[in-house]
């Protein structure tokens, strides 16, 4: 197959583990016979710093124009100073809005050769596999008005949490497909006995759920679901939530298994590109030094062949590959404390040679 | 001294928590010399039941002319399906409201003898000592419009996120003042990459910290703050944040105890009267068996006495008391798993004797 995807390497570590993406990809390519179009963009700071604006025009027009967008990660204290408009983040939730990326995709599992990097006692975490299925388009993000305002002659600032029916819809119903394809267990999380947008998600879930007999459904209020998370993982399946809520959750869920390092996204529209990225951040600290760990990438680019490429074989053959480095003991130095680490390069290496 | 006392049992295991705690306050007046004037007040669906509200009017007029209200909890399964403005909660929300509780402190300490029972591990709990201050009666609970509207003639739900500067300026003075009489550490937690409101509420810290030198502060994004709390909540003095995220990173701050049972609250006004309650909800299902944990209820009684009552002395023997109990290993039937189990009775009794 022919395929054109845009690398946005971004800020901070992006550039090196976007890099280790693409060897990935090609080595993809030459085995199974795929012809990867790859080109790169700039988003974020490094945006900032090239066009002035964190999401330029031809950024937007080549991912448009993609199969598929991986992204590295943005942001940095280089442009923490800067005005709200031209942070590195706008350029993100601008893109994610460009995209119609509505749908943000973050399954959490434990690797089992890693379980001891958990805050979490054994018992607890051993066979976590969930996955938080976070609306990404709409909510508190993009809603309008947000401003100041004067009221009483005092100075206010506003946001607004504004979800219509078919927002709610789009986003609940991929939560259902995707329990339906896994376990087959849904959790709603909302705060329907404050919000008034969350019970007409609630609505909208009883509504749907009937489309799904074959989903066991439940609603979790997200004050009880920030607790259950780290009380009992195992008892969820698939969590679909709200945008402001999907973030809180999802961070906190990353947490379970301990390696930041290791998780994958995908941010899915209705029908055009997704895009696939680290839910680490840029990691300033360590950028340049060759040092990240490129894991969380190649398992984005995981996500990106088995939900949008349609290449599922390529995609298990990848997983498999980062599966049998780390059950074979490689591991990148936020992995471990011990003085025999890979760089991002070596262990790039190590998965390609898996492959 | 002389002081008037409001008790609101509520629903569920409410009334049973709060009849040990009207006997531990006996006890201590007894033995200080104190004149507890305790008098019983309707609030959730015990009032819904009685008045078919869940604030009725005298509920609000005995809190505003007693010195403190201390509350069992509210909510179960039999409101549930009533409509939004007459169901328990809607109850509590008013009253905080009424009661100007602006400021909702949640203490989250480990006791020794209860630390098995996190399902974190070992090294990450020992010595946990932190503070949430959550910001109580503004936000997206009372913001306006909440309303559902057409929007190209489509449903669609709204709620608002709104703070004024003075709201955050008392909640924040609040948070810095806490964190001067403990270890001097305030974490305030915001979404400033994001939210207007954010941003105003990190303008004021700024402003306010000033007054405050000798405190050390920092700002922390949501969601990195519900990771930290997981990865290492012992780097946590005092977290300051909105009342949205308040509720969620507190509950899931008291998942840290492992001990729901054991933890209380404090809401304070500027001047008047404070509500005390434990974090622990109604627990429909154990209701009326006498098997209640009441200890979370009697650290809220150790809160009242010392936040609102002026009794240091005593707030600091109720404590031991608790801490005696439990270390002598008497434990409710929520703290073990073996059979020689106390009573909401018995385990009260046992605290009586330890004063
Ligand atoms: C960078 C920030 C705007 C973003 C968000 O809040 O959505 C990030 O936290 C994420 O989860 O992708
Ligand atoms: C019952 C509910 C409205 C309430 C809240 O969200 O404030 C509760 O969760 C709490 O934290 O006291």
């Amino acid at each position: 197959m022919q395929k054109r995807i845009v690398i946005l390497p971004g800020d901070g570590i992006g550039p090196e583990v976007t890099a280790a993406a693409e060897r990935v990809l090609t080595e993809i390519g030459t085995a199974y016979g795929h012809e990867f179009e790859v080109k790169h963009a700039y988003l974020g700071g490094a945006a900032i710093d090239e066009y002035g604006t964190p999401l330029p025009q031809e950024t937007i027009d080549a991912c448009q124009q993609s199969d598929a967008v991986l992204l590295g990660a943005v942001g940095g204290p280089k442009w923490d100073s800067l005005p709200g408009d031209i942070r590195p983040e706008k350029g993100l939730l601008g893109l994610r809005k460009s995209l119609g990326l509505f749908a943000n995709l973050r399954p959490v599992t434990i690797f089992d050769s890693l379980a001891d990097a958990s805050p979490l006692k054994d018992e607890v975490v051993q066979g976590v596999d969930l996955l938080i299925v976070r609306e990404l388009t709409g909510g508190l993000y993009f809603g309008e008005p947000r401003e100041r305002r004067e009221v009483n002659g005092e100075e206010t600032a506003v946001d607004t949490l504004i979800y219509s029916r078919s927002e709610i819809e789009r986003i609940v119903r991929r939560g259902f497909e995707l329990a339906r394809e896994r376990r087959g267990i849904l959790t709603s999380v909302d705060k329907a006995n404050v919000l008034e947008s969350s019970r007409l998600w609630r609505e909208v879930v009883e509504e749907v759920a009937g489309d799904y007999p074959e989903v066991t459904y439940s609603h979790m209020l997200v004050d009880n679901a920030a607790m259950q998370l780290i009380r009992n993982p195992k008892q969820f399946d698939v969590i679909v939530t709200e945008n402001m809520f999907g973030d809180i959750l999802s961070d906190e869920a990353s947490m379970i298994t301990g390696s930041l390092g290791m998780l994958p996204s995908a941010s899915l529209s209705e029908s055009g590109p997704g895009l696939f990225e680290p839910i680490h951040g840029s990691a300033p600290d360590i950028a340049g030094k060759g040092i990240a760990n490129p894991l969380a990438t190649l398992s984005s680019v995981v996500l990106m062949l088995a939900y949008t490429l349609e290449m599922p074989e390529e995609a298990k053959a990848l997983q498999k590959a980062i599966d049998d480095v780390l059950k074979n003991g490689y591991r990148t130095a936020d992995l471990t404390d011990q003085a025999n680490v890979l760089s991002t390069d070596e262990m790039t290496e190590k998965v390609v040679e898996a492959l």
